[in-house]
């Protein structure tokens, strides 16, 4: 049953020839793939979303070391070369913190060769597959206990699903896991603009799943919520801060709103390594400021006037209050009935408070 | 000054030709006009929104009979076939009751013959003219009282500007008054999915007045409002009931909750006729579901997979208590604030409230 998704299209994978990554610009239109087999390469399909989504981004960064090792020994790179070209990957995008991390973790790795570094990014991987599974069954039952043991009718926004992890997926391995239940009536997907990654890539991994999603406006949500059409909204995360606020694809924080005017539950669903403990709240979060461009032209034609500006910051920042519960492999944080400051000291109160261990919820899922 | 954007592109007019109509679906790449001689034109031209907002529909209804009345005449049409024929203008568009209330107001006219129900119609275009810049007067009085009497950086949802009125407009009136005030810094205009409302008519008509402007994404919205940078937003409406219960263009909601969280104020733009006091809550506005391929595909190309259904409201409803401020033609409601159940009651209440009469303040406009 693991990883369902990727086992006939794989988000991102290490081959002989080099990163394999499934090219998410051209979904859900064409199934095709890009090999990356140097630094310059990676950083550019990084930057245009080939690959995407922090989990993702955290194996494209352990992987990309390789590639930077590789390329290093193939083209006779000094150290320093290496070391420039691995913190160019490392910066290619600035909000997820999963990538920084994932170069970080495979770094002392570098001295023992490239074989050594892919073993470790390939660990990341096969880790963020098992996490999204437990990730999907903490989810499930936490969501079933609280909400209503019934089919459910779920938003989720942007993607969060198996595209933007290694497999299964965090919000949407939270969806699979309770279709797999057979307690989900219809999920609301919104399109997320600009890139519509909800149109084009959560609907499309839904339609797969055989799971029941309408495509909406972003701007629909807030009203969809209120008007009593969703139970639970569930989104994924790219960094979320030692106190809890979470920072996560633009048109977040509209749905937290809504949702907590609703009464129903903002469930993210999000690996612990998104968690940044080095970080005390929102505001130290850096938000990603992304061409005008994609916001101002659809498919290279312009549909606002010659000459109007654009603004489009690709995240924002959902305050912790807001958060009803964060869900990571380890189990479930209820973020905005907690009483502690921070995550650091939250993850201990917590520890009694998760509704099982991975182990024992994970294990058949 | 008055109508100054309608001196060059009037938004509707009526001609010896019929009734001629700024063809909105083309904006801001072609200016082009669609003159309208018969009822089945016209009533495609208000479902394809050729011709849209609120007071402009007011104003195409009222012409709308005109047209009826004369393809009576011109194809021997009885009273009944006519009366249909009105009453499917009538009908073309749900959520703004203007529409309606443009084709009753002039219907006592039908008997007098053409000319009467064309002096009629113009007269309501004349009013909305007049009305505007009313609005525009008051809106801007209120929000340098309130907020600052600074440059200001507002933000606007949608369309509520000279093209979605006989002229001048209305959210875009206000803000239009600001800018001649020197008191604007920066419109932010949400770009307005899935039809672009924003991204085409507001960045144009702005970018045509010389007023600074960014366009976003509807999700960037209350993000946006929530960082600090924006001081107030401006919105227009579709219907407000009795209670000020406020529908308008889909995501305004999103916008009223992130303007209540971040403390600045939201301030509703909208001629009285707007006001159904037929309607005691949002509840009893119907709420207009438009194609789902207008969500699923963008200039006829699917962007969403195939086969995934599409929800598309067209519309949303602001709860009156998050509404800081109702500016009609008359003066300033200021409805989260008012204790007064109904706007019914809450006029009365506001006569003495507003900050000053439609004469003393409009004069100059």
């Amino acid at each position: 049953m693991m990883g369902v998704m990727s086992d006939d299209a794989r988000t991102i994978e290490w081959t002989v020839d080099g990163l394999r990554l499934l090219d998410q610009t051209v979904l859900p239109h064409r199934v095709e793939y890009l090999t990356v087999q140097d630094v310059d390469a990676l950083v550019d399909a990084i930057r245009r979303l080939v690959v995407r989504g922090a989990p993702a981004l955290g194996v494209a960064g352990g992987f990309g070391v390789a590639i930077a090792v590789r390329q290093a020994a193939r083209d006779g790179w000094d150290d320093a070369r290496r070391d420039a070209a691995i913190a160019r990957v490392r910066a290619a995008r600035p909000t997820a913190v999963n990538l920084a991390a994932g170069v970080d973790r495979v770094l002392p790795f570098v001295a023992a060769g490239e074989d050594a570094v892919v073993a470790e990014a390939q660990a990341i991987l096969d880790e963020d597959v098992r996490g999204n599974h437990a990730i999907g069954a903490f989810g499930a039952d936490w969501i079933l206990d609280r909400v209503g043991d019934r089919p459910l009718r779920v938003l989720t926004h942007c993607n969060a699903g198996a595209l933007a992890t290694a497999g299964w997926g965090t919000a949407l391995g939270v969806v699979r896991e309770l279709h797999g239940r057979g307690r989900v009536e219809l999920v609301y997907a919104d399109e997320t603009r600009p890139l519509l990654q909800g149109a084009r890539l959560t609907a499309w991994e839904l339609d797969r799943a055989g799971i029941p999603c309408v495509v909406q406006t972003d701007a629909a949500a807030p009203s969809t919520i209120l008007r009593g059409l969703v139970d639970v909204a569930v989104i994924g995360a790219d960094r979320v801060a030692a106190n809890g606020d979470t920072a996560n694809k633009i048109g977040s924080v509209g749905v937290a709103l809504a949702c907590a005017t609703a009464g129903i539950p903002l469930v993210v669903a999000a690996p612990w390594s998104t968690v940044d403990l080095s970080v005390p709240d929102g505001n130290g979060v850096p938000i990603e400021e992304r061409p005008a461009e994609e916001v101002l032209t659809w498919s290279g034609a312009r549909t606002a006037p010659a000459g109007v500006r654009g603004f489009n910051p690709a995240f924002d920042v959902t305050p912790a209050r807001l958060v009803t519960a964060l869900v990571t492999e380890t189990g479930v944080l209820e973020v905005s009935a907690g009483t502690t400051p921070s995550l650091g000291r939250g993850t201990r109160r917590a520890a009694s408070a998760v509704t099982s261990r991975v182990e024992g919820a994970g294990g058949g899922a």
